[in-house]
């Protein structure tokens, strides 16, 4: 893959996931690594005094907000598939889009993208009725906005097909099959662990657009956003030195969304 | 009191108030009566397909779409006063504002009035702190909302020295104190009963700015709205009761929201 | 299939199934058709109030109340899959079981078996995992409850294996398959309308063991209890023609639960 | 006041206050520490696989468990107080108090008190209709678990009233006025900060029977259980010297509870 003049990247992470009393992550030293956070809306996770939060840091810390839109469930943190028919999903997706867009509308910004959370997100991957059911909340209430995913994922397909701009992201944490997928969390050795194995693989994926699959073949990944995580001890650090390692290598590090 | 021209009446009712597989009230019959729809917001009920599925009638219907806030409560309908912090107050009235008015306007059209629901439309006739966390909701949301409640509330006159229109209703089938007040629930006559009565109460209210109260003086009520109801068997008939001798009395009934 | 002697059964029906202020089905209607009450835990439908109502009326009508257990899901009202890990989906179950049982026998009664609700009661038909979740809860919780459920199942099979007292029902108002199994609602045909039909359906079911399968063949079903419902216009109606046939016909229709 | 024989005192703290993938505090080194576990039921906190865990390791533990009841407020976290009716109330508490006790059981032990939560806690120390609400779930569901409040509470003479067991608590990180009561959160020097202090009051508290008001002046208060807390940084250390302190006191520290 050839790329002309230095490469752009945008580095996400979700935030806003505590609930009422209780917390998760560390939103705010996030906010100084990444460039785009996906803050939960009210139903996995994300109290509205903690959207309000985070969106008003946010927009401080000229970091761009993204609806991290989810399955109603709270109990299972939006981890487990939920079989919501389409017209229900829809509506769902809407709501939460709507909500978080007004707090950050009166927090001085706005919800700049929306990516899907947790089972959510992975029933996308290939759930075409839910896939579809986003992309149609997501033009229901603004065209403009684009939908964050995985690559190849019906979500980006159906999205791309409705007129919405898609973002494709990359796991610089996470093995890749050779097929340019990522192997599932049930498997051994789907999280790379190691700072420098990590710092690597994002350098190497933004830089030549290349991540090593399990089985060692180099596997192309064209992706506009990295995905970072900061709710493990440890992980804060590495979103930093993720980010360093990028700027070191004279990658922009820069959101997508305006 | 005097009025120059033919008196005009906005008439709004709860709608939307069921949740999930259950339903309260009949919303398509109430949307051929009122000219504004008291929209439940997912706190007290009103899931989201229910949501649009309202809005979008009332689209249809020309009726004006306003959110009807509240406590988050489902299991006690909003009916329980809850003690919240005044931060908290203002983040959920702002979610729940935002949510329906994302909906609404993905549905053609938008939110034009705020009301709150049950305990908190009464806690905020007195309790100065809920009443202004409301108003700050509505101010920080969109400054060009009008709030409706109760005439000598703290809710209106927050409302109105934060610069916010203020809409005052009035209730045909409540008791007045002398003092203009509602006469609590909790008390013998509360309630009018009587297709008769709540009709001619309400021709008098807004044709004549003047009410009854339950000792027989007559006590000046000005407002801009009544509230009709729609959950109780015969209450669509009494609302479309009310209407029809409004008009017949020459009475214009049209919406106080663009 | 021989039998001795005059033929029993029981008839089980869903009940307290509002929340909050919402209402669902005529439990009290109800009460005085069925043997058995399954009565919903709270996770799909089912206020603690209403709980104390139905299993208070339950005890002085002399109907036997079981656990309606179900996915935690308010929203959809537990009619939607949800892939809930087995020590969650047991502790759930568990929980709602308590839950139950400890207000019934505050009401001079007591949980007399377990019958999930929904997406559960056909996830278990053939979810292994969750069937052993199910039953595993069971077991934990008083293992001489006996289990309800479709015959042929992954549920009845593993409560079997594991020592509990099973429970087979059939449905007179649904259409099966020459294999037995209940036709998806999804196809034409799946519901039989008609309280003629429903009633002779009932009766060879309990006094033949036979129901006519959808291509006209007859099927083998051995039922100890006769699932009715009482959410729909008529649906009591048909519940009583159906108990006062199956009476007409000799049966004795009482609850299998002590 | 005088003793005979040496004093043995409870400790009790909160456990199991967190809600899906939300943790709260360190239960399993409270268990280390405490005698008598209130454990969060559902309604403020405590998901049923939390409430598991919670209960299998204190049974473990040799630790009593308590019924941690509270208003329905997850994002509150049940301290905003509800003005909940007293039929609804008691049908809540009953539901909570009967969910725990079955796990409970099925790990081994049983519910062995009830202790309400946060804005509860402090209602039903003066609402008498809440309070007799709590009383009247305690004993439909057994009448022979004692109920743990403050000495002087509503709660405490109404349980007394109504037969229940009672028992007095006392708090040696919080002030006292000169009447006995707690100094409210919101007055200055509400909370005592320091190790030896508290460590101080609370074996005065215990040994003799007595605590120094705000103002100076001792005051006697006769409780039977000490309250500590797990849910702040530092806060199991001064747990642990609590005990420690009292057990060199010559203090016995064991449950109330059977």
């Amino acid at each position: 893959m050839t790329r002309s003049g230095p490469p752009t990247i945008d580095l996400n992470a979700d935030l806003g996931e505590g609930f009422g009393i209780w917390r998760l992550g560390d939103d705010e030293a996030l906010l100084g690594v990444v460039t785009s956070a996906n803050v939960a809306c009210g139903f996995h996770a994300g109290d509205p005094v903690t959207m309000r939060r985070v969106c008003t840091a946010a927009v401080a810390a000229g970091v761009a907000v993204g609806a991290q839109v989810s399955y109603r469930d709270l109990a299972g943190f939006g981890r487990r598939f939920i079989d919501v028919p389409a017209d229900e999903l829809t509506a769902d997706v809407l709501y939460q889009l709507a909500a978080l867009d007004g707090i950050a509308r009166s927090a001085g910004g706005g919800v700049g993208y929306v990516k899907p959370h947790g089972a959510l997100y992975n029933a996308v991957v290939t759930h075409e009725q839910q896939a579809r059911a986003v992309v149609e909340a997501v033009g229901a209430y603004d065209a403009s906005l684009p939908v964050l995913g995985l690559p190849g994922s019906a979500l980006l397909r159906i999205a791309g097909d409705a007129g919405l701009a898609t973002v494709a992201e990359g796991f610089a944490d996470r093995a890749y099959t050779a097929a340019g997928r990522l192997l599932p969390r049930s498997e051994p050795g789907a999280v790379i662990h190691g700072e420098a194995a990590v710092v690597e693989r994002a350098v190497r994926m933004v830089t030549d657009g290349v991540v090593l699959a399990v089985d060692g073949t180099p596997v192309a990944v064209a992706v506009a956003s990295v995905c970072v995580h900061g709710d493990t001890p440890g992980a804060v650090q590495l979103a930093r030195a993720v980010r360093g390692a990028l700027e070191t290598a004279g990658v922009t590090v820069s959101a997508f969304a305006g």
